[in-house]
């Protein structure tokens, strides 16, 4: 096999990386921390788009776009916004190149210089936010329910594909409401999509919560998000859904009147997922062999590879395999022949395992006699034989299985690795030597959490929205808790 | 009503950007020469890309994401293409702001800068080619045939909404082959899709041909184009398709070896559409009332006004009416019942007049009675009483004469809008006094072409595809010609 892995338990992080190449997902660029998304990967992002767009939808948001530049002193309006986003960016400061004079091919002409320079937007509330003032007189122009797909850029000094890359793609919702109460609703609706869609389709269980204080988004009251385990023991942050309050109204006046004839301030929420969910996708499921796809997500869930020695005997299994081919279709299940003569069946056979396609289908001349396929399974990686008589069926049903069994093993391992614990030796210790979610009393305080992040770098990755009531002392202070919080080392 | 509109014998330039802002579609945002594409305007733009995206994937093609910024140097690579494009475009030069320490709000952090440029791209020829020359070695690496949905920026000075605009959004095809042969019929095959699309689903009609070489690609040896008529008798270049020979291959070096062992460069294409074409879709169709859709693009086709007095007339007419909305749903129509109270019939017929709804359909008590509605089409304006029975199937064939009229419409327009002439004084009279498309004898130089445009401003909008044989003498220089080309005024 050409394509060797670095394997988890030899080195993780390179096994990432190996494995988001060389399965032709993503590659770096020419552009410092700017990544190409190559076809394969971005077909498994189509796919997540899709489901997401249409549950949008289905809550009641229309798409719409915005501006991808942001005047620089619209950051300055929103006091803690500015401190979160307004430091490591793109920032534009030029309209126009020219020939050198001294003949050494282009240079940015001097004469060309912006009045007041252009931030690339590393997320838009201020940019939609002053677009709303203008679309807002009354309760009747509200609620405002936009989402955006869009590319977004933080200069991040240390990149990594998909995990944290300057530019990324993402979807960015912005709603505005008459009551505090409606703003919160949303918030909440849609993290319950995010978490939804992480489970459903990418079979990936998670944790919703609100983030403390500490890990807010920059400008919001309240962040809510949801948290999955890597198999490295590591949490990553895969979707957030904010409250902003009236904070982005204000910076911006965006003011209504009310049924009642007063005049209020907007009441805000955004949330968003990026491609980041890529890695969370890469990384909680596949293995030393490759990629292993939830089949809801996966640009094709079947290829089949006919094993041949002669030219006829070809002809005679791509016959049937056309068959095989318009019975899956029909059944709304996406399949790949590949009938490549340059490639041997063992070549074949590594590749689609690399790229983590959920059903094989082997299908040679023995096969044709005996009205057969050999069907393996990605995640498994079982092999059977199987009647081609009703295969269709068999697939269908095993995709279903193979969903499900993705999710049940990342959840079944997520069980394993959440630790309870009761004193802060007994938390380094588990972080240190088995990693994981480490459920915690905590006192509730900003210097307590940053005091263990110090130390430890472990942060909480939320206070879950289930959260027992438990009476306890928090581990770090001894102070009283009433209920656990999750730490982990994050992405 | 609320919203008028100035009509197009007025001034067809503001009556083509009132009905953009108040059918909202778009408006400009606070960053010069960017728009705010709105829900219902980017709604359109979604069903544009929805069915070009499926019409590319059935040509082989799959999508991928490459950078947003390209480094300076890249532009100087191909000759041609900077001279093109690399002059008016956005210069990223710094990656941070700081506060102010005059306490200033926020400034661009002197010691972030660049150590070479950025360029937000204007097209993205050279970053691609540069990541193709890592994607081919040998024959069996080709052809690529990827395409792009992105942002772009083009710093120009004078903008008007989706007809050119600083950021405009669009889709880039970029495609790499063996062969001079295969690329040149990939070229072909593109600008075919485009011309199926404008005609089958925009209903508008276009003039497939060859640009002459004034107007080229930077960086091409042949452009193909879609020129669309507008009503005020000046052409929009709708889509364009570009054989780039080897040009790129030898400026990013991409070489690979042929089945019989040589290195030879990589044959290229690039091809796309824009925002733009939201642009010729409103201009092409649109009345004095506002925009009229074709059904095939239209958000939704249907709208469905009640028509009351007491709350208890609505409730029985909502009753039917969620009998007509789940017929029709179930023929694929896409519906809208607006039984919104705080607007009265008139202003919502007005406000379905404006926003280009194919199918107006009111229904009343009396309605109730007889079992019938009122239908009114979008593109006549012509009202009839039908039977509430069948009616699926009736507003099912509606909306295909719709869809057909429209294009009836077009292209009946643009034959009376097609004028041959013999001589320079009968052109520039006819350029003058009439518009449209004017087919004249050219020589084939572009002094002539260029000598033509400085002194009327039109330009040869194509070379078409099926120019008929034809010798002639150009009706400038008088030097002998062998057919017709089309000159235009042109957006």
């Amino acid at each position: 096999m050409a394509k060797e892995l670095t394997s988890r338990s030899e080195n993780y992080s390179q096994w990432y990386n190996d494995l988001v190449v060389k399965a032709d997902l993503a590659e770096n660029s020419a552009v410092r921390g700017c990544m190409v998304i190559k076809p394969y990967g971005y077909a498994i992002w189509e796919k997540m788009q899709a489901e997401l767009d249409r549950m949008f939808k289905e809550t009641g948001h229309q798409n719409a776009y915005f501006p991808l530049f942001i005047p620089k002193s619209f950051f300055s309006k929103e006091a803690s916004h500015v401190e979160g986003f307004a430091k490591e960016c793109a920032v534009v400061t030029h309209y126009r190149l020219m020939n050198d004079p001294n003949g050494k091919g282009i240079i940015v002409d001097p004469d060309a210089k912006l009045e007041e320079e252009l931030i690339v937007r590393p997320t838009s509330e201020t940019i939609i936010w002053s677009t709303y003032k203008n679309w807002v007189q009354s309760y009747r122009d509200l609620p405002i329910l936009c989402n955006q797909w869009a590319n977004v850029v933080r200069w991040e000094m240390r990149t990594r594909l998909f995990l944290r890359t300057t530019e990324f793609l993402w979807q960015e919702g912005h709603t505005a409401h008459a009551t505090s109460k409606e703003a919160l609703e949303e918030t909440e609706r849609m993290v319950n999509v995010y978490a939804t869609f992480a489970e459903d389709y990418m079979a990936l269980p998670v944790i919703k919560g609100s983030k403390s204080a500490n890990e807010r988004f920059a400008g919001a009251l309240e962040t809510y998000t949801i948290e999955a385990l890597m198999q490295d023991g590591k949490a990553l942050q895969s979707g957030t859904s904010h409250y902003l309050g009236q904070n982005f109204a204000k910076a911006f006046d965006v003011q209504f009147t009310t049924k009642e004839g007063k005049v209020e301030y907007v009441w805000g929420t955004s949330w968003g997922i990026s491609t980041r969910l890529m890695g969370a996708l890469i990384m909680a499921h596949s293995d030393d062999h490759g990629l292993v796809l939830p089949p809801k997500l996966a640009p094709f869930q079947v290829v089949i590879v006919p094993i041949y020695k002669q030219d006829e005997q070809l002809t005679a299994i791509s016959e049937k395999v056309t068959g095989i081919v318009s019975k899956l279709k029909a059944l709304g299940i996406t399949v790949k022949y590949d009938n490549n003569d340059n490639k041997k069946p063992g070549w074949k056979f590594a590749e689609y395992e690399l790229k983590g396609v959920p059903v094989r289908i082997a299908i040679g001349p023995r096969d044709l006699e005996n009205g057969t396929v050999e069907v393996a399974r990605r995640d498994t990686l079982e092999k059977q034989v199987v009647s081609i008589e009703n295969i269709e069926q068999f697939i269908q049903q095993l995709l279903i299985d193979i969903q499900q069994n993705i999710y049940n093993k990342a959840i079944e391992f997520r069980k394993v690795m959440t630790t309870p614990v009761e004193t802060y030796e007994e938390f380094k210790d588990v972080l240190q030597n088995k990693g994981g979610f480490i459920m915690a009393h905590w006192d509730g305080t900003s210097e307590t959490e940053q005091k263990i992040k110090d130390e430890t770098k472990a942060t909480i990755r939320c206070i879950p929205f289930d959260q027992p009531y438990e009476e306890g002392f928090c581990m770090y202070s001894g102070k009283p808790s009433k209920g656990r919080v999750i730490f982990a080392l994050a992405y």
